[in-house]
């Protein structure tokens, strides 16, 4: 269902004239129609009951065989007791309940709606994982719950309704665990009247909701007399439909069903606009799609990736910005520390840091290396930059991609003759330049920061920089927040790695999605930070180690154990991972969601799965560490998460499933 | 380890002269020599530096290879703190175990000892997971943990004690957990002066014990000065070798070495004689291994497995006597119901029941069905019966295994000859046989009772039993109880079925197991029960619904939820099953523990493992409901596993990984 036209739905079983009524909602355009499924042995409904799958009798209600595949829902008879405590209960309508799904499969239609009543589901969940192994064309299952529970409410407060509705997520949340999370299994919530603190509707906001049922009964008369809803219900509705929600209006008809459709189409159309943010176009139809991360040091990139990354709008800028207010920091420090370097060079050293004034051969050249430089968006951030400060800057741009140098020696060519711009095809780690840089810039973050080995590749290039020397970033820092998200989590499970499913490598891999049906448990933390120029390890002595280049022998080892207090029960599939990064000075990029570089588009955030979903109550702590380990070849990560008793096993041990190659 | 010799070790490295020691310790026969591993690079102690792996330089100390590798355990230093909270300590002592990792694995010793010093074992956890994940030829891990935490122990009493000994079984139970319960890592018991009370004893026996320490500081002088034990304290060693752990005498030498050695091996030698059970000897060799349960309808069985079976010196004897008491009971019938019948057959009724006064052709004659007769031991059992009871018997024999029938032809022709014995071959369920039987007479069951399809069976042969007549078994139940063993649940995750090892369908399988390393945590209770000659479903009337053959409509599907309230922490891995089974009358035979019919041999229970081990604390419920699902083909169980806000997945959904086929 497109997200740019709301979806609507009619369940019309509330009314006699089941045929007229299917008419008119066709009629009506409602998307679909939720009609009850009653076995042919039990002739007590007329609608599915003419014996000719495809059509009606009646000359004027046919459904094609397309409405009967993507129109209708079947809504499984809602007294079905399956989890009776009655065992011949059970055992009937456990024989029922077949049927009925047997009459589906027949059917064909596109998702049945059954309605869940209590905590008490495994028979139930049993019965539909026996369907889903069974069957080779399985419908979506709907299970409809109320979003709040109007039985237990007595007292009508919000503490109440936040009770009662917490113990409808928690029917909900058991019946999909026992489904394994199965991701053809979404959830119907049913719209009450009253309706629960702000809390407790974003924690729905992370689940599969498939569709939201409107009663009539909640709709008002406007002045015009027209049926329209309260603002809250307004903004839940529209919240769950941007969430790719549908809208089924149930109830007694008390005003044409035009209306109702007319209205709620009014509703989506009238919706704040969305910001003007271009990652919201940039990540149209990316929603909760799982990619592997890249690895721009063992494989080269491709033109394709770099025309995307070149296009970001706000990344280069911000580099630009960054290395300007580096040179302007060199050249000022230039008059301070080497002011007999400067009179030996020139004789109008008091003119310096006016700038406009300078001629070139007052100023000292400032070497920037650009490292992976890529087909050379940050060497055009450099000559800006030097253009804007009036600096004179030699600009060496190291790449190891040869197809990339190809283009990159193109440039020099042609674009930025007259401009000293050098270009060095290698490995930053392996080559050994001189004069040494002023400024290193590289570009070599991943969506959890240091995931492309930007700490192994900067350290390796660190016999580059002049000591004192600027590195662009200057540092950078991996976040992760809990979260609860059965949508990613089953995506992840099942997503195939090359030609297998390999369900035990792919929950201990980072994953790179636009994540939207998820739910944060609690807030971001700081994982592992990195700095640049880094600094080596100490002797006993206190002196720095180096290693056999004179480098400064560094540790890129980390681990990290981060702790939570979780305010609302819910169910951990993961974490959601981030990074900021400071460039130069107060100059940051960051995607972390509350920092988040506006209209910055180079990065989604990454999905760092656990292996067995954690249940988690208000109260309890999740304890996780994280290790990011290193060998003389590769580079990866290990997780384990803790709550209570629980244990996740050891994620990714030795890297068996993840890695990043050096 | 051999169970009969019982294996001591020496943990020699408190002594300063460890050369001199570790030539005794050979020379006094001890079976293997704890010793410190400590990298070359730090040469503090000399036993290891010589350099030449493989011997000792000096001429009276030489080590074999072999000895390298069987004889010698690796002490890594204990002052190794990974989980240490200081991020410089951790990385550093996580080095230093990793070198000294790499040195066992250069040495190739069979065993490496650590200690485990508190409940945090993350990193340490981690460490050793990837040394298995990279080794070739890993050592065993023994964990050392004491069996009483006394830096804990200011109180003396027992409660206090199980506190502090509950403690350090967490300690082991998370570091095993986080290992995800491997096989190749056992715990070593360092027994205190202390215990604690039995009901925490038997909880280490379901622990792969590996060896406990004793300490020579718990030997105490008898008159004649030499060391012995507290009974408690013998108690507790000999159960734990007896459980296959090895014994480390290890302190202060306050005697000969020998004379610990000596007083060891009497203990051993002196242990209570195990119960004349032919179970213990026969099942000898069988503890803990794994077997995927007979198929005895879907298969025929072989020659080898009706020797075994036709070896139990119990159950055939059972048999005759429940055969023998029906026959009784229906000789009385005949005389309580159908004296007129008797009377035109004879005219000396009032003789019946006497017995022996009676002439062939008083009796009439009582038609015995053996069905599925194998190679005739319920043939035998039945002519016995009639013999003993002096009843004149026709004995019809129904087997489907042709290679049985063979057998059973023989037999009838050779050894039966003058006896009215038929043979008859084709599946119980599929001929029609007149006249019909008084009774019928099987032996399908299979260690959790119904699981060989002995109800499919008996009720498919329904037709052949005359109205009234008597089954035998006339009824028989399946039990479990909830259990802890890591060492099984390890066996079934990698249990290798056919060639590929597959994890998931292994965890969803009934193993059949002589269980020896497990815990039961909770009683056990009654899962499933079935009577026979079987009563047909009611219709809404109350009348039994009838088959197109005329049987009685049977339902064998069952759903059981039961739960148990836990007495102590614990780790549940699974269930054991057992099952009883009423023959006739009070002629019973069972594997329930509890009942076990003593000296039968026929029956290991079954280990029905769960996916995800889940640890119980005291005072929590353990819920688990179990199905037995039928349909044309085949029959199978599901399962499932709360505690708390926890569930298990559902095991076996749709019976994906096992199946019994019809």
């Amino acid at each position: 269902m497109s997200q740019l036209d709301i979806s609507c739905g009619l369940d019309f079983s509330v009314t006699p004239d089941l045929q007229a009524c299917l008419t008119q909602a066709l009629h009506s355009n409602f998307s679909f129609i939720v009609v009850p499924i009653v076995h042919p042995r039990f002739r007590r409904q007329h609608v599915l009951n003419t014996g000719k799958v495809g059509g009606f009798t009646r000359s004027d209600m046919i459904l094609s065989p397309q409405d009967w595949t993507s129109r209708l829902v079947g809504k499984l008879s809602p007294y079905l007791s399956v989890d009776s405590d009655v065992p011949l209960i059970r055992q009937r309508h456990q024989d029922c309940l077949n049927e009925e799904l047997s009459y589906c499969r027949g059917l064909g239609l596109p998702a049945i709606m059954l309605s869940l009543t209590g905590e008490k589901s495994n028979n139930l969940a049993r019965i539909l994982q026996s369907y889903y192994e069974s069957c080779h064309h399985p419908s979506l299952i709907w299970a409809k719950v109320p979003l709040v529970n109007t039985n237990l409410r007595s007292v009508k407060n919000y503490e109440e309704n936040d009770t009662s509705s917490n113990e409808t997520w928690i029917w909900w949340s058991k019946f999909h665990e026992r489904l394994d999370y199965d991701k053809r299994v979404g959830v119907v919530l049913e719209i009450s009247a009253d309706l629960p603190s702000q809390q407790l509707l974003r924690r729905w906001l992370g689940e599969p909701v498939k569709a939201v049922i409107v009663p009539t009964s909640i709709f008002h008369n406007n002045k015009k007399g027209y049926p329209v809803l309260s603002r809250a219900h307004q903004e839940l509705v529209v919240s769950m439909v941007e969430h790719e929600a549908q809208v089924i209006v149930t109830g007694a008809r008390r005003h044409k069903l035009e209306f109702y459709l007319q209205y709620l189409h009014r509703l989506w159309e009238r919706r704040p606009n969305p910001a003007d943010d271009p990652m919201l176009s940039y990540a149209r139809g990316w929603e909760d799609y799982l990619q592997i991360p890249l690895q721009p040091l063992a494989d080269n990139l491709d033109t394709h990736t770099y025309n995307v990354f070149e296009k970001d709008p706000v990344k280069y800028d911000q580099y630009q910005k960054a290395i300007a207010k580096a040179l302007l920091d060199l050249q000022k420090k230039q008059i301070l520390k080497e002011p007999r370097t400067i009179i030996s060079n020139c004789t109008e050293n008091e003119e310096f840091g006016q700038g406009d004034g300078d001629t070139e051969k007052n100023k000292r050249t400032i070497t920037v290396m650009v490292l992976g430089a890529g087909r050379g968006p940050l060497v055009r951030a450099t000559l800006n930059a030097a253009d804007i400060t009036n600096t004179k800057v030699k600009v060496i741009a190291v790449e190891k991609n040869p197809c990339a140098v190809v283009v990159l020696a193109a440039q020099a060519r042609e674009l930025w003759r007259g401009r000293d711009v050098t270009v060095i095809p290698g490995d930053m780690r392996h080559i050994n330049l001189t004069p040494k840089a002023d400024i290193i810039v590289s570009e070599l973050l991943g969506s959890w920061g240091d995931n492309e080995l930007s700490p192994e590749c900067l350290d390796g290039a660190a016999g580059l920089l002049k000591p004192g020397g600027i590195s662009i970033p200057s540092a950078y820092s991996s976040y992760v927040a809990p979260i609860s998200s059965p949508r990613l989590w089953a995506a992840a499970k099942v997503a195939v790695s090359g030609t297998t499913v390999q369900h035990d490598k792919n929950l201990e891999t980072l994953w790179v999605v636009y994540m939207q049906n998820k739910h944060d448990i609690a807030d971001t933390k700081l994982v592992f930070s990195f700095e640049h120029p880094a600094r080596g390890h100490k002797d006993h002595e206190g002196q720095e180690i180096s290693d056999y280049r004179g480098l400064p022998l560094t540790d890129n080892r980390r681990s990290t154990t981060l702790s939570w207090i979780v305010e609302q029960d819910n169910v951990m599939h993961g974490f959601g991972g981030y990074f900021d990064c400071k460039l130069y000075g107060d100059e940051m990029i960051s995607i972390v969601p509350s920092t988040h570089s506006p209209g910055m588009i180079s990065w989604f955030p990454v999905f760092i799965p656990i292996k067995t979903p954690l249940r988690v109550q208000k109260g309890e702590k999740i304890t996780a560490t994280f290790w990011r380990c290193v060998d003389t070849r590769r580079v990866w990560y290990e997780w384990i998460v803790e709550i209570g008793n629980r244990i996740t096993p050891l994620h990714n041990c030795n890297g068996r499933s993840s890695e990043m190659l050096l």
